[in-house]
């Protein structure tokens, strides 16, 4: 990106929201002890003090670490890539949401999967879709990835029916799920809470779920640090796993985490964070709505980072983005997170890495850009 | 290990040895803007900063960095393990040594490659046996793996008279080699630099030299940094692999690896742990030579962590061990590093972990041990 470019590309959040007072605070305390620790490798499965301080966090969020075990990765994205050695076979079908998490779907194409889309619905899958790929006749697929709060690219929320209905069609078929829920403290409505229940908090019978999760959006994905819970046969084989790729998690970063969970660090942080994010998400919604053309579509988002912008049939991502960089900003075209790389009719525009002035400023020359290829 | 047992187990540095003040201070002279960018995500092959001070410290050590390029890796474990992934399929050959880093081991297993090993010498694997397998009615191996300098566990250095020949094997066979060299900066006579010369140093033409190497043995594993240097071409298939399995190596890491770097502390730090690894590997020898059996052979280590003791025929390492354990210390079994997992007439006995009055202390009862079990 160039320096003076709006960028509603990224899906990091903004430098300037980093908690750098609080991980100085942190170095600070530490022992020559936990320095020591922080520079020496560490079990594969995680530092056993982070394991404790990110279990009662989790436990917090109503998640079953007692009835599962917790693997620390370095990032979600490995958390993903792990299950995706356990479960997958070259050739083997995988299902995931379209449109879906680009990370997870160039994870499941490096094992050589067979991408099977089901589509997305304003509050989840479309379940009828799944029961019909899960009924068709080609062999039984070995894995479903979802991610069900503030949705990347999508921005929904999962509703409670909705995985009600995965649960009862999943059930029993050994389909296990990867539910992969990065953003779900990035809430900007207390009240969407009810709604944003887990399954892995369900734990539901006849289905084995495999939640995953990371600090990268609620400390910093510099650290790279990510974990799963799952059942203990799963986490067996995920170790095994782990152990053959990169040994253990970085320590430092485990040391610098757990002191940041165990200090209540987070709990401040998160809130800070969820009003800031708040803030921007509302900026951009106000000026999408007092700028876009109204066959221009999209969901209000109620947390996370995205925007999800839906073009009218036959309008194209990828010439709406060659006219917003001439107007001077980016965003992440539409074809990108399809796992067949095709459907373009709509663009990414997300809201975690630029403030709410920058937003006011920006949106209306993404505005632009389309009425430009929309009136060509 | 219990508490007050002496271990010879360990391949990491001992915990005293890490150079804390040196990262205090580093940590100290964070500007705001680098500790955001240690937070935040970096390019999937590196921080620019350090793979600039990275290059510039390998071209100290003679190698083609302008020809070649460079990826941080999350440890060197990781480099061998996207390497793997790029070259091997389900069922391919795959050349070792044997024996050979268990790491490595389990990744090529992890892959399911065949592993076809070739013994090794006192200086280098055995040739003549590399010759039979390249030769040999099977396909030709994926990828040739081998540690040049201070082999772990064998703890020997390679002759440039091994490595000829063994390019001279290779040479237009389409076999890349790994060339994993994370000990070399840590040898006890610089009168064997010029014999230490890697392949990767000479870029032989015909063959395809994939560097490793890692921060565990001169900054801390706890880091989890580790590199490759390859060709152009290799390059960009290894940055899509990584690019699906963690997007990134951990940006704090990577930010004091490059002050520490760019300082030159890493110089001061590698010339004090020579000093120190020699003052341990020679306190072993001297232990070794005074308490062990005569019919147990070793070969005097130059540098490095490991000495490797050869047991007579018929004698179990393991039962070894068990008879070590009783005496209050523990070494690793040889069938450890066996790529078949059979061969235990071998013990590997470290002494990075444990200071030289501690080895002092504890040779004598590996030796008595060993006596119990050759008597019994």
């Amino acid at each position: 990106t160039a320096p003076d470019m709006i960028s509603f590309a990224g899906g990091m959040p903004g430098n300037e929201l980093f908690p750098i007072e609080t991980i100085d605070r942190i170095y600070h305390s530490l022992t020559l002890k936990e320095k020591q620790v922080a520079l020496q490798y560490g079990p594969t499965t995680g530092l056993p003090s982070l394991l404790e301080s990110l279990s009662e966090y989790l436990k917090g969020k109503g998640l079953p670490v007692e009835k599962n075990r917790l693997i620390i990765t370095t990032g979600a994205l490995q958390a993903i890539h792990i299950l995706a050695k356990v479960f997958i076979d070259p050739g083997d079908p995988v299902l995931v949401e379209s449109p879906s998490f680009i990370g997870a779907l160039s994870t499941f194409r490096s094992c050589q999967a067979e991408l099977i889309s089901v589509p997305l619905k304003e509050d989840g899958m479309d379940t009828e879709q799944l029961r019909r790929q899960i009924e068709s006749d080609r062999p039984l697929p070995k894995l479903l990835y979802y991610t069900p709060n503030f949705h990347n690219p999508a921005g929904i929320i999962y509703s409670k029916r909705v995985k009600q209905e995965m649960v009862e069609l999943l059930k029993g078929k050994d389909i296990p799920v990867i539910e992969d829920d990065v953003y779900s403290d990035l809430y900007f409505h207390e009240e969407d809470l009810p709604e944003m229940e887990l399954l892995k908090a369900t734990d539901p019978e006849g289905v084995d779920v495999c939640y995953t999760g990371s600090f990268s959006k609620i400390l910093g994905p510099g650290l790279r640090l990510g974990w799963m819970l799952v059942p203990e046969e799963i986490y067996k084989r995920c170790e095994l796993v782990k152990q053959s790729i990169d040994a253990c998690s970085p320590s430092l970063s485990q040391v610098i985490a757990d002191k940041f969970l165990r200090n209540g660090d987070i709990h401040h942080y998160t809130a800070a964070m969820r009003i800031e994010y708040k803030k921007r998400g509302e900026a951009m919604i106000e000026a999408l709505e007092a700028t876009l053309p109204s066959h221009v579509t999209f969901e209000k988002p109620r947390g996370g980072f995205y925007t999800w912008l839906q073009l009218p049939e036959g309008c194209d991502a990828t010439e709406v983005l060659k006219a917003a960089i001439d107007q001077g900003t980016v965003f992440v075209t539409g074809k990108t997170f399809d796992p067949h790389g095709v459907r373009n009719d709509f663009m990414r525009v997300s809201f975690c890495n630029t403030d709410a002035e920058t937003i006011q400023r920006g949106i209306p020359l993404v505005a632009e850009a389309i009425k430009k290829v929309q009136g060509g």
